[in-house]
């Protein structure tokens, strides 16, 4: 067990040297900041992560909340560390300061975060659904709206949900029937169940606001009948306090195997007492404005995957230089002392992988939320446009590749504390559990791959991909020496593989029609995922060697053994993972039809 | 949810048309026994299994054993599963009739107890030690021994446990510390400590048994000094009944996160009491006398890896078949109906590669009972002596494939079940829980890995792989018409640059010692298990396709799909799974030394 949540110096290393993040020092936006504020939030977000989040982790796993006479009840830390969290600013910490925000960086929100996450994701949930929710509001309320809801949800006085699923329509929402009902008074009555509502009841703050999915009466089928709706648990009186409690409440808690500490709701509005929702925006315009949300949402869980990952990372890295165990093989005295499981390669290869993929996943994060910085602050409106371009490419494979990878990583971090790794008395099996929900909710990654190939790979003739083509073109003719040379062979033959597959695959689509396309969507999203990470690790291996080459003289062994591990981890990657594409671009490429043609009935 | 454990018409396919198991009714030892009677004791195993251990795996789970003054305390439904097993004379099904036995195969007594796993391996881990430690005591104990432990054991009355693990010596054996000083009257005093012992202290046998590796004092250092006990928790008094309390106690019980029901305790000897144990065979020759605990064992965790694996995907097919979700994707009706998602390709494929891996596991399960069979009763002693050489190499990847590809399967059954498939609400979770200790005990599948490309391959000059390639020569030539011949070249072509790494691998570790072999022994463990199972799938493929020869025009449609999905499910191992070995060969044929040369202090 580590207090280490994620590697300061190799946060450090990616933000500033690989992701030149002190570049936006030089935006408006940005200006009352600089290196040192950026390092002191951090700092404090590491600090406080530990003593205010991490202290409950386990607790709140083992004593998860309980329904108990309609309400919740949870541990008091939950609420400690969450009112910890609204009071050192995070929740407001992108916002404006017109809003009491911190106007920090996506980048450094992001960074931020992700210690909370590798703390608690339990605990994290909360103030991350609170903020996601607020941008909703900030985005497409109107003014009333914005009094009424923004400032209390910042100030972590009131929390947010999203409230999408309903019971026969999860991956579905144009299913959806929870309906709206207009009012003279300019409310609708909501009426509807809606389930898996995470931090949908609560004993953290003194108000709920969820955000509803639902149907005003008349609408169009499917998803363009969908509005969305503001529902607060209660009311507000006419000072904006919470007043009279509305008709929404909680039907049941749903147990899950991970994220314990994050309720997991059945709501139902409207069943015994009126439901009351303000309409946001434009009726009929609802998912529109929730992918908004989503999309954010999507790059959370991608890091929240990627953090959970590496917290096992650092758990199983100390417990293997500590754990002592067996001989090198070569050793035939059973009177020598045993040696750290670290010296044996097997080992090695876990704690390997682990690095390449939760280094590579947060890397990958840590570039999305660039993006997203880049979007809203770049000072060419091009730029701007060319991430958002390429953010929306991504967001699938962000989403997806560290949830895949990151539990991938849990589950190395199990086998190398052996028989320890499955007890809950060592902490690596509760970050396999917490993990294992992240290819899942938001979307579960069949869906991502079905945006990615279905629909983002394709928009605005294929930008997207041409952007992204142009990013790790860059970084390939950087890769002029050694090791860096023939990866960035293989990863450019790879690629050149993809882009041919891909126009395939687009002229199939337009003459086969998409199901027999999609039904191999899922290769696809892991080749572009494994493209897109072998990148992440070049770029950083790129940095590594300017470092290694300017500094060779006065390096400390520390920084060396740094430096050097990032080229032996991008090294595993090119060697162990990338190739392991050749067989998802041999299924599309030959457009394997074993999946589609399987009959329910053979089963 | 379903009743379904074990499909049993895949059952019956794979025990009667693939492994050909009603001959063994021609050899003696079964001669009181025929098709019906086979048919008859996995018909009441499916059915107990069912009724006694099914009834509370879920109870089990949740409400685990507690520890409370010194004694343990579950849930009494526990006990009446072992005791339903028990008077089922399921303990002693293999063994002689003049022990009390059914004189069963080991191929139907596999099969058998396949379905009390898949039902509830917590249960089913109390059993199934018990027979283990009850074969060690027919085999090396005197007569003695046998008469006061081995009935009782087989009757249930007594339960077996294999204590090995000691606090600092896990996978490290040579290193355990636990010393037995013989006495004047015979008996050996015990002290020391064992950790992670399954069933070490439980409410429902009247007596433990406990198989101790210790060092008598004066014994040679490492695994060469290493003798096996038995230790019971109650001495037996003159009429043999349990008497006087031995020193062994409990120190306290670990909390797994799967196989919650079966108890994993810390044991104290002669702590507070003097512990008497009793010294099997020779001293000195423990470890020796373990392995064939620990070979069956092996074998049984792989068993018990598939089934799990097996049990969630009959849960996930049964829950696609049901829920319905979505359209079509080129439906862009938002009016016309939802479709079951088992009409979405991508659920397809998850189900598909649950149908590949478990079944593949099972058949590869089913293939090492019937070694034991032929090692056991095979009427000629060439063939005996095959069988055994061919089940030494493969027991290591029998214990480890199914754990690993088991486990892969059980989180595909969450992914196929969405947001439902992370509440403890449904049932795959924990199947997915319960697998993932399999990876681990009974030696971690890298020990395994070690254990195969260190040693089991060149056992003989390598005449277990010879022995190997020959049993799969003979499927390859029976697969001669349409999909079969191409898969079989594929295999074939694997398995040739198998055997030429093989060599080489041979070669490399004469000319440089084992440390740069044995780093990648993983790669080469996933190769072997990889053409083993494709060769598995190709004999069912070629039985299924010479049903579907024979009874071309008499098929009713149930038999038509079975046989289809058989074919199909071949076709998604050769054309989704064994390509992938492709980078496990490359990764071994260039040596590649990434992990090796990976240094502690570069993580």
């Amino acid at each position: 067990m580590t207090d280490t949540l994620i590697d300061r110096r190799d946060l450090t290393f990616q933000l500033y040297d690989v992701l030149d993040t002190q570049s936006l020092l030089e935006r408006d936006r940005f200006a009352d900041h600089n290196r040192e504020t950026f390092d002191a939030v951090i700092e404090t977000a590491d600090r406080m992560a530990r003593e205010t989040f991490a202290n409950h982790n386990r607790d709140a796993d083992r004593d998860e909340p309980r329904f108990e006479n309609g309400e919740v009840t949870m541990l008091p830390e939950v609420k400690e560390g969450f009112d910890a969290y609204a009071q050192a600013g995070f929740i407001a910490g992108r916002y404006d300061e017109s809003l009491g925000g911190m106007q920090l960086p996506e980048s450094i929100m992001a960074a931020c975060n992700g210690f909370f996450t590798a703390a608690n994701p339990g605990t994290a949930g909360y103030p991350f659904l609170t903020t996601a929710a607020a941008n909703l509001i900030r985005v497409f309320g109107n003014d009333e709206q914005r009094d009424a809801f923004l400032r209390p949800m910042l100030e972590g006085r009131f929390s947010g949900t999203m409230a999408l699923t309903e019971p026969h329509a999860g991956s579905s929402l144009a299913d959806i029937r929870t309906s709206a009902a207009p009012t003279d008074e300019g409310h609708y009555l909501i009426k509807g169940a809606k389930i898996y509502i995470s931090g949908g009841e609560q004993s953290i703050t003194d108000n709920i606001v969820h955000m509803v999915l639902a149907r005003v009466r008349g609408a169009p089928a499917g998803v363009k009948g969908i509005s969305l709706f503001i529902v607060p648990k209660y009311r507000l009186d006419d000072s904006g306090q919470p007043g009279e409690r509305n008709g929404v409440s909680l039907a049941g808690l749903i147990h899950k195997l991970g994220y314990r500490g994050t309720t997991s709701t059945a709501l139902s509005f409207g069943d015994d007492a009126p439901c009351h929702g303000y309409l946001v925006g434009e009726p009929n315009q609802g998912l529109k404005y929730m992918f908004q949300m989503m999309n954010e949402a999507r790059v959370g869980v991608g890091f929240g995957a990627a953090v959970i990952g590496y917290r096992g990372y650092m758990h199983s890295l100390a417990y293997a230089r500590d754990r002592t165990q067996g001989r090198q093989v070569s050793d035939k005295d059973p009177e020598s002392p045993q040696i750290p499981i670290i010296e044996h390669a097997d080992v090695r290869r876990m704690l390997l992988a682990q690095k390449a993929y939760c280094e590579g996943a947060l890397g990958l994060c840590l570039y999305g939320a660039r993006l997203m910085d880049d979007q809203q602050t770049h000072p060419d409106p091009e730029k701007r446009a060319a991430a958002g371009t390429l953010l929306d490419l991504l967001t699938p494979v962000i989403k997806a590749w560290p949830s895949e990878y990151g539990t991938k990583a849990n589950d190395l971090a199990i086998q190398v504390y052996g028989g320890a790794g499955y007890t809950r008395e060592y902490p690596v099996e509760q970050c396999w559990r917490d993990n294992r929900l992240n290819p899942i909710h938001e979307g579960t990654n069949g869906i991502q791959a079905m945006d990615l190939l279905g629909r983002k790979i394709w928009q605005n003739k294929s930008e997207g991909l041409q952007l992204l083509i142009k990013e790790i073109q860059t970084d390939l003719e950087a890769a002029t020496e050694g090791r860096r040379q023939q990866w960035a062979l293989s990863l450019s033959e790879t690629l050149q593989r993809a882009v041919k597959v891909t126009q395939e695959l687009g002229g199939a689509l337009m003459n086969e029609g998409p199901e027999p396309v999609l039904a191999n969507a899922h290769c696809y999203l892991t080749l572009l995922g494994h493209i897109t990470v072998a990148w992440i690790w070049l770029r950083q291996a790129n940095a590594a060697a300017q470092y290694l080459g300017n500094h060779g003289a006065e390096l400390t062994a520390s920084d060396r053994a740094f430096y050097e591990g990032k080229m032996q981890a991008a090294q595993y990657f090119f060697h162990w993972e990338l190739p392991t594409v050749a067989q998802d671009l041999m299924l599309l490429e030959r457009r394997d039809d074993t999946c589609l043609n399987m009959q329910p009935d053979w089963f």
